[in-house]
């Protein structure tokens, strides 16, 4: 089958209104700053890639777009989940970014070294798909593009290529390696791109043999990608796989009646503290690393069970993040975004005082995000720490459980004192009226989030005592599993 | 000398009203935001560093508080210029942030080892000096301390912590070096201290010996700089070394007068991006590496000019920066902060479309920055620039000069033009009103900040295709020099 083609005369006529339609496509998206554009391009060698994308920044602004051929990840890139780099680099809403392979490098090129695992093929499946569909939902349009040329003209490009000083550098061993394994390079591509089309982010293969058909094919992808993403309704298409329905009751906290004295108190923290101290020091721990996700009503006592924690650990192997209203730039991005940027590298330890939980707690009661989106958040946020907990990151979620009773009385000893008067304010008491609302949903977020790897601990809180030796002993345990 | 002691009894009555002080310290810090706070700590080995800082931690609210041992640089750290990790971890205003060692690190091991030449441990002295100088300008308060004991302490301290499993690992090689080397350490720490001891940031010499001394010297040191920091007065008691006066006069840029026909520019046009697209493939760019700054008013044709120049590059290779308004993280960091974010590593390019000159352009003319604060930039811009050509990187500078009857003919075409219409905002036309108070401050930034390795090109703008040439062929130039 001949390739398609476009003449050069056809080409010049039509390329002038494109290039208008994809510039106020563009202006249209950074001004309104309704959706991002990640687009993936991917390919055989010498199919014309990179010459793709420089042509598109000639067509486009490209104040407002960014590149990124990550390659294969560096040393210190590994010690984080794969994923972790491609959230660095997403495209804020208003933005258009080209990823060389994104995040279908690893997988791919394992796929075709023939090197990937099974289980490791359909886990990286899965998790492209997922990554896939919550962009979409967070308003990042994925755009998909496999360029690819038959054998002949590929090995007559890279002949071509080879030939001058100038282009030699272009051609790499592994394009090399692919182009002598053409025929098995193509077959583990078609079920690569089979498995991994979906139709909110279908795969758009485009012959590049011919230059002016290429260009102007991609260029009215993107075209019509960039304007389906500014279309408000295309969101709405989508649908969802439908959730078991949990049954929702108001979370109903045993508090412990035994006070415990201070020097039993004492004695059983250091013990504990003790006991932290040496697990993180193992050398195992630097194949893991360890994320506190601390949540509860206001005066829950989280501040006070994380310096009982912190107590027992080094100032420069851990850091405390505090999760409060995401910032204007926060709200350009995925919602995991922010929370992405603060994962620690096998070794670390990040302690997040609120967490993602955000999304299903104070987003949900007051009405902040569209129970479409934070309903969503179940899945996404159980994906999200499986990621964690692959790359060896321990995982512990912390519900700190205070009564309304008790709750009233520190809010009312914190005005007393000048020293902590800040710490209640207006919206802490607005929080309150909506103890109950707070009550059922922590109670669902804990039976939709509870994994065997990130387990949640609820935690009697009206005992600071007993709550802060609980967090302590959950922490060491989750270390020693 | 005996060491000075202080009693667990006293320290016991001490110790609460500093706690005290320090958190109700730290709170207005960070409702405020008046100011941020680096804190290095250095020392001999054994004094007590980490667990000065573990300590610290424990009194302050660890959310709000950032703690960096960057250790030697990675080999991606060594493509940039050596003080660029430190400002990726500069505190915003609200926060403190411990340095152990910070950005004395690899000069003070240098020293020691004596593996310095005397000239680079000038230019050390000199880059450590200037950016605290700056820093302290942009409200962030530096406080150093350094711990110390006598020799014998220190070998006590060094066999007890390798006598236990627990503590051994803390004892690296280095420190069992600078151990045996006690004399020649302390006598080079001492001419570092000196060199590097000035009245904005003075260092503070704490004897590490008595633990209760130690604690309480430091926390007290770190309290009078918060208190310090909080006060808006003493910002202004700092002096600025005097300029050396320059004539101001307006730009008067001679535009040329033979307009060049389309097919002379098409080939000069072709010829010199070929020049460029050879010169950044060259296997040497990859110990350089190229930093663009486009200024000029608006309308001037910056964006067209960028596009001649990226034109010639690989899509993978550069990031076109557009600088606008300060976001809201900005304004909490020292101004140059959010261009030290996209210097590029040896081997790559980054082309700003307006720049870090913003401070002694628009902010100047707009009277949005005080006086005093723009002022000062010339001699903070020449510095920086300066740290990223002892990079190797390239540094070239662009005033695009578009007369006033020039830019009001543009202006006006765009708004004929509905695929234009959005590049005139309200703004331009303000900035048009200040067109000769514009030509007087850039008259001025192109005096004061013309160095050798970081030139300016004036470039007449009235005719684009004689600007864009006249821009490739200095981006050439530069890159051959």
């Amino acid at each position: 089958m001949a390739a398609p083609r476009i003449s050069k005369a056809a080409f010049e006529r039509t390329l002038p209104a494109l290039r208008d339609e994809l510039l106020s496509l563009q202006t249209k998206l950074h001004t309104s700053k309704d959706c991002a554009v990640a687009v993936i391009i991917a390919g055989t060698p010498a199919a014309g890639r990179s010459e793709t994308v420089n042509e598109l920044l000639e067509w486009l602004d490209p104040k407002h777009i960014g590149v990124h051929a990550l390659g294969a990840p560096s040393r210190d890139e590994r010690r984080f989940p794969p994923l972790w780099r491609y959230w660095q680099k997403l495209p804020a809403r208003g933005r258009v970014t080209f990823f060389f392979a994104g995040w279908y490098g690893e997988y791919l090129s394992g796929l075709i070294k023939g090197s990937n695992s099974k289980r490791g093929d359909e886990r990286s499946v899965q998790r492209i798909l997922q990554l896939e569909n919550m962009l979409i939902r967070d308003r990042v349009r994925v755009v998909k593009i496999y360029l690819h040329t038959d054998e002949q003209t590929q090995r007559r490009r890279i002949a071509q290529l080879r030939a001058s000083k100038l282009t030699r550098w272009r051609v790499t061993k592994e394009d090399r390696w692919q182009a002598k394994h053409f025929d098995r390079v193509e077959r583990v591509v078609r079920s690569c791109l089979s498995a991994t089309d979906h139709k909110a982010a279908p795969w758009h293969r485009v012959d590049g043999t011919d230059e002016e058909y290429r260009l102007l094919t991609v260029g009215k992808i993107l075209r019509d990608e960039i304007s389906a993403g500014l279309q408000p309704s295309t969101q709405k298409r989508l649908s969802w796989p439908r959730e078991k329905s949990v049954k929702v009751t108001t979370l109903d906290v045993l508090q412990p009646q035994r006070p415990l004295d201070d020097d039993e108190y004492e004695r059983q923290l250091e013990t504990l503290q003790g006991r932290l101290a040496r697990l993180v020091r193992k050398t195992g721990f630097c194949k893991h690393g360890l994320v506190l996700a601390f949540e509860g009503m206001d005066a829950a006592g989280k501040g006070g069970a994380i310096r009982r924690v912190t107590h027992a650990l080094d100032a420069r192997q851990y850091q405390v993040v505090p999760i409060s209203a995401p910032t204007p730039e926060d709200l350009l991005h995925p919602y995991l975004w922010r929370f992405w940027r603060h994962i620690p590298a096998q070794g670390a330890i990040t302690i997040f005082d609120r967490s993602w939980y955000g999304r299903v707690l104070v987003e949900r009661v007051r009405d902040l995000t569209p129970e479409a989106d934070w309903k969503r958040a179940y899945a996404e946020i159980v994906e999200f720490e499986r990621q964690l907990t692959e790359q060896g990151l321990r995982v512990a979620k912390f519900w700190l459980a205070v009564s309304k009773e008790e709750q009233l009385r520190r809010f009312k000893a914190r005005d007393d004192d000048p020293l902590k008067r800040f710490k209640v304010d207006r919206e802490d008491w607005a929080n309150r009226r909506h103890y109950d609302e707070y009550q059922i949903a922590a109670s669902e977020m804990i039976r939709r989030t509870d994994a065997d790897d990130a387990r949640w601990t609820l935690v009697p809180a009206d005992d600071k005592k007993h709550a802060r030796l609980t967090v302590l002993k959950t922490v060491c345990d989750t270390l020693e599993r």
